[in-house]
């Protein structure tokens, strides 16, 4: 149960799962002079109610099917709750202050919308059987940590608007195309957590965010031309230049003692031989480096001086940790703004890939027209619940963000010990986002790739390094995104394989 | 509870919902000696569990979280009914016979994925608020007869998966791209249903029907190419070709006193103005009509002398009436075959439109390698929770569908004796498919569209037949797929609203 106190009045949340209540409930008490429950709202997933003086009259109001019960409560303390507690019996001296009701009540909101989570819990028995790749493609006795999802519940406000909508039968025609507050979310979110305000009209909703950088590949270039990519990289990078038939300028990260870093000089060298494009990846996958701010400024400088349009792949900013801070490419200066399209999405940090929902910024109204002249039918139609995911997600889902991001950084941790003292010859720079450690297995000089002697000694399953480019061999993509048993098991059997092989 | 006997065996399935306890329950039952429960199997949605010989030791057996429980119980009793049975105390003499328990268990199995569903309960007040535009766009007061949703609640089996994967949290990257069972699926399905056999090497999943007729256009035409349209039609027919700057080729149907039929002349007409593609609609929206066999063989013939590509929308080919019989374009021979991409869907007919998932049949391997030679992450990634519903549908749907659309079909026959008797100058024909009527309206000699008529004096949405091409102005379409209740109430505020014109 969480507390919060305005004065002399108690507002306590808790989470019920007992028989079919499931859902928060809100009660709201006098701490003086006694402690006497004044109103109860009881935000069930079905038959939603709330009490009115439940220590006495036990007015009980049933609230309408399909609304969202958290959110009629709140509207409706935030309005009056004054008069509420009048009608309870109770009449606070002096009146409880307009400012302080909406402080506390955006506190109470995220407390009844965020149940408490328990990512500890999480077993293989839990996550199999599935309708997803990550547990399903490899036999049952290998351990996945490949596919970038997360083995955690997703968001209880996620939850609350699919499972509404599932109930309902609500799964018509959405709204969009025409106009959502999609645009409006986007730019709020933008604003508030890194500082930058892109144009709501420049926002347009997509499938996932590889479509976004194909269509700007297909709009933006021809075939031939050249297109520069940081490797190692996300595969879908490479794969969108093949499958689109353009040149791929390749202008490896440089690996420094301390880590990853911009190769200034080869990406000048790059963008000098015809590129017209940059697929940037910030925060990088899979190196997992959040770029600083002069790193960024160098870049930016090449795409000015190249007329470069840039394609910003930021789905993995909301995943940054302690001690960094993700600067969007586009936020750096407004001529770079002009040239960027920044894609992001709710599907990584929330982890509902499979619901297809993603944003492109455009940093120029031009760039907007431009991406848009393909017609949006050849993208196809964007699914009801992916959209209304998103909407969830960035509305209400970031106590669950915040608990999971914590979780992640100590999962992080423990890696970064378990390789340095478990996994001699393995090298590893943590990473500074995603939930991602990018292992740097060639001085094992094992007899095939990591990938392959992993799933076949260890049973674990990681993602081979040579997808992401020709600097990723020898290398493998660790997803720890999971509960730190599995976590640990998935290390332990992989520290048992190295010290078996000889 | 529906029944089902097998020798002296009964079956009795009965669908649940009190408490937590929802979900079809299965008991079995030895009628002789004594009517004595043998086995009761309890799929809820949560907590799903087996009781074996709940009338004497009663053993019970959770089943496993996340399986499909009622999968789970009908392969255990395919596999070895007589052996439960003895292990329940009842030996079968003789054993029942194998083909017989697999009969009796396929009827099992839809009854219990099938409850009986309640048409007629709806009202608007279980509509709003919704997450679709049709109950969303227009003020409350007016009831929406116009975008293609049906108002009924979703085949259980879809919601089942759909329950599943959300209280799972089953919502990571789907298996597809990697192989499905979606094409096998969808060879038997049509030939199942329409006799007629693709191969399912040729089938390609899509996000929807538009996207298909978009990318066919791309991928088979040049600006400018001529592509023949037999209008009115699905206003996306008309603007795909206007979005991709292909040359509108109108071939209006020809309106008899009987309805609609093809204008030969016309088409041939058409296809010689330098036709590249046809696209069809069969059956045809919004006319309704089911094309006959010698009308599609005109068709082809036409096809076939000027080489056009065909698509061909069949997307209403699961909601034909009796007396009317659908026939895939691409099973007129081999050579008509070949030259067509047939698409479909399980949106339109299981009413999940939202979901976003169709299905593209090539009818030969060239037509398919030259429309995926658009890269596919252009046409972006298919949402899990379509391809999961799509799959529950077919294989799980049918008897919702029958239910459902002998409620369409007697919707329909009470529309067209409304509108004979009680919308007088409103000329019908009522559709052999769809639940859309096309309310050809132009002998009234309204003061404006139809459209704006009905909505503002009689509150009700309408599509505007404008939209549907030149031969669409002075018509409306209307969607009848929703209660009587609902539909009555449209129709008598139609009728107030032309009675009071005067």
């Amino acid at each position: 149960m969480t507390v919060f106190l305005l004065d002399s009045v108690r507002f306590a949340v808790e989470h019920r799962s007992a028989g079919r209540a499931t859902g928060p409930t809100l009660q709201v008490y006098a701490e003086a002079p006694e402690n006497r429950e004044l109103l109860r709202f009881d935000c069930f997933d079905r038959g939603a109610h709330w009490h009115l003086d439940p220590d006495g009259r036990d007015l009980v109001t049933p609230l309408r099917d399909g609304v969202d019960s958290i959110e009629w409560v709140i509207s409706a303390l935030r309005a009056d709750l004054n008069g509420y507690l009048v009608r309870a019996g109770f009449t606070p001296k002096p009146p409880l202050a307009a400012d302080r009701v909406v402080a506390v009540l955006d506190r109470v909101e995220q407390a009844m919308r965020n149940p408490p989570l328990d990512l500890d819990a999480i077993r293989p028995e839990m996550r199999r059987p599935s309708l997803g790749e990550k547990w399903m493609t490899y036999p049952e006795d290998a351990l996945p940590a490949w596919v970038a999802d997360m083995d955690f519940p997703i968001a209880e406000p996620i939850r609350r608007v699919l499972r509404t909508a599932v109930e309902r039968s609500d799964l018509g025609y959405p709204i969009h195309p025409a106009p959502t507050d999609v645009p409006e979310l986007s730019v709020a979110r933008m604003e508030q957590r890194f500082d930058w305000r892109p144009d709501p009209a420049c926002v347009e909703i997509l499938t996932d965010v590889v479509q976004g950088i194909v269509v700007a590949l297909h709009q933006f270039s021809k075939p031939g031309d050249g297109v520069v990519i940081q490797t190692p990289i996300y595969p879908p990078f490479l794969g969108s230049v093949r499958s689109t038939k353009r040149r791929l300028l390749e202008n490896p990260l440089a690996l420094e003692p301390t880590g990853y870093g911009i190769d200034v000089d080869g990406l000048r060298a790059a963008a000098a031989q015809g590129a017209r494009m940059l697929l940037l990846c910030n925060p990088h996958n899979p190196s997992g480096r959040v770029f600083r701010r002069e790193e960024l400024d160098t870049i930016a400088e090449v795409v000015l001086a190249h007329e470069l349009v840039v394609v910003s792949d930021e789905i993995h900013g909301d995943l940054v940790y302690s001690g960094h801070r993700h600067i969007p490419f586009a936020s750096l200066s407004r001529e770079v703004e002009a040239r960027t399209i920044t894609l992001t999405s709710a599907s990584k940090a929330f982890n509902i890939a499979g619901l297809r929902c993603a944003v492109a910024i455009f940093g120029s109204e031009p760039l907007k027209r431009r991406f848009c002249e393909l017609p949006r039918h050849l993208r196809g139609g964007i699914g009801v619940l992916g959209i209304e995911a998103l909407r969830a997600a960035w509305r209400h889902g970031q106590p669950w963000l915040d608990q999971v991001l914590a979780y992640l950084e100590a999962n992080r941790d423990y890696l970064e010990g378990f390789v340095l003292e478990s996994l001699p010859g393995v090298r590893f720079h943590p990473p500074q986002a995603t939930y991602l450690g990018w292992l740097d297995c060639r001085e094992l000089s094992l007899d095939c790739d990591p990938h392959r002697f992993f799933l076949e000694r260890a049973r674990v399953v990681l993602s081979n390094g040579a997808g992401f480019g020709s600097p990723g061999r020898g290398f493998a993509r660790i997803n720890f995104a999971t509960s730190r048993a599995i976590l640990s098991e998935v290390l332990e059997r992989m520290r048992k394989a190295l010290q078996d092989r000889v």
